[in-house]
């Protein structure tokens, strides 16, 4: 049993009634996140990986623009908290956080105002980077392979960074899946990893949120087993990203940057 | 094709390239909610239910403790806006959002605290309903039937209520699981519906949040297709719900009042 499950008993049933059995179930704590002496959010988190996922966070948020704005993470101070210290030279903008990001717009709020609120913050790419087919294709079973927590729980998200050549960076794990998210892209970061040469896979849904975090990483790609909504998909294509979902071999669709997944030569 | 799905021009590709298609994606808008003139909270939504979301939202967040303290819900001022406005003699308290009594626990971060947090809100229940099998196991079958949105998009998350007897009462769908809760409750508490005697049904997984949204309302018991985390099943625990999990019949498993899921007599 590794730390992102934890057993309990329970009954397992069917038609003709419920036994004791015992089983694994993903583990669901807060972490309560301040920086500088302000508590800036509390995110429900799988622990193991929160340096990972305070430094993704910070990043995906628009907090830092980069992890040399961050002095340090202290997560020994006190359980589920995490203490983060910005240089002298860096100020907290708390209207950085995209949920203040939403309601500033001026223009009032709808989807469009949405995705221009994130491009103040980081602009649409100009990437030029080609998936080939047969990568992606792999992508799902490479993604599985890997996921530990999931096996045993069953409840789990993941979310995977490859090269485009189709190796498996990092790899992280949460209940959460922006959590899973936030995760690969501090551990990416923290890692020195070029991010503009990666692309991100998902093991569920993606929202225009997904799609946000992965455009201030800076990742042209991402890649879903399952659906993405209408905003994910508008933001996708005024980004300049590539989005594939229902990634489901032999067959996927592309809604974004459809010019660039291509089969290779 | 209805309101939670839109079409979209993609490309389905497969191992030989990528061709043409049209494919209905899931809905998701931002929606501001503006309570007496403070804005509370911006929810990425798929549009079409807001009245019930909203009405939702204010209860199960505890903004409220009944719609009767609600004297308008004006969705007509601007779009994707709700202005809420409270009777007069009730005074919107911040700290009743949820993510801020995470954080205003006095003996630190942990999911102990967080359950006592929701606890000064809404105390544990004290309820003998039993869930006869039979019921629980033909709920999916019953939800996937009901689901309109899902069938086009494959991205909408469903929430159900039902009798105890296995009648649906209210079901609605979002791209959010917590939103098409709250939506439930939304709908269901303005019909006035007796919500001590229903239970509901998720197409998803089962977080802390959707235990405590349903504690909130008074919804005894929570079933669900998939995994619930462990902050869940100990939320569950110490609230007296029942909570099931991976009901994918014929199996399901019991992870909280175990003792009142029973064969039918």
């Amino acid at each position: 049993m590794n730390q992102l499950g934890k057993e309990y008993e329970l009954g397992q049933g069917n038609s003709s009634g419920v036994e004791d059995a015992v089983d694994a179930v993903a583990v669901e704590e807060p972490l309560q996140i301040t920086v500088d002496g302000t508590p800036v959010a509390v995110v429900m988190r799988t622990p193991g990986a929160d340096r990972d996922l305070v430094s993704g966070f910070l990043l995906s948020e628009g907090l830092v623009d980069s992890l040399n704005q961050v002095v340090n993470i202290d997560l020994e101070r006190q359980l589920n908290h995490a203490y983060v210290f910005l240089a002298d030279d860096v100020v907290l903008d708390h209207h950085r956080l995209s949920r203040n990001l939403f309601s500033a717009s001026s223009c009032g709020i709808c989807g469009k105002a949405s995705i221009e609120a994130i491009h103040c913050q980081a602009p649409a790419m100009d990437s030029d980077l080609v998936v080939p087919i047969e990568v992606l294709l792999a992508l799902p079973e490479r993604m599985r392979e890997a996921q530990a927590g999931f096996e045993h729980t069953g409840g789990l998200h993941a979310a995977a960074l490859f090269s485009v050549e189709g190796d498996l960076l990092v790899l992280r794990e949460d209940v959460g899946r922006h959590n899973a998210i936030d995760k690969v892209i501090g551990a990416a970061v923290a890692g020195g990893i070029d991010l503009s040469r990666t692309l991100v896979q998902v093991s569920g849904r993606v929202s225009f949120e997904v799609m946000q975090k992965a455009l201030v990483a800076r990742v042209p790609v991402v890649s879903a087993i399952s659906a993405p909504s209408s905003l994910a998909v508008d933001f996708a294509r005024e980004s300049g990203q590539v989005l594939v979902g229902f990634l489901r071999p032999p067959h996927f669709n592309v809604y974004a940057g459809r010019e660039r997944v291509k089969c290779g030569t």
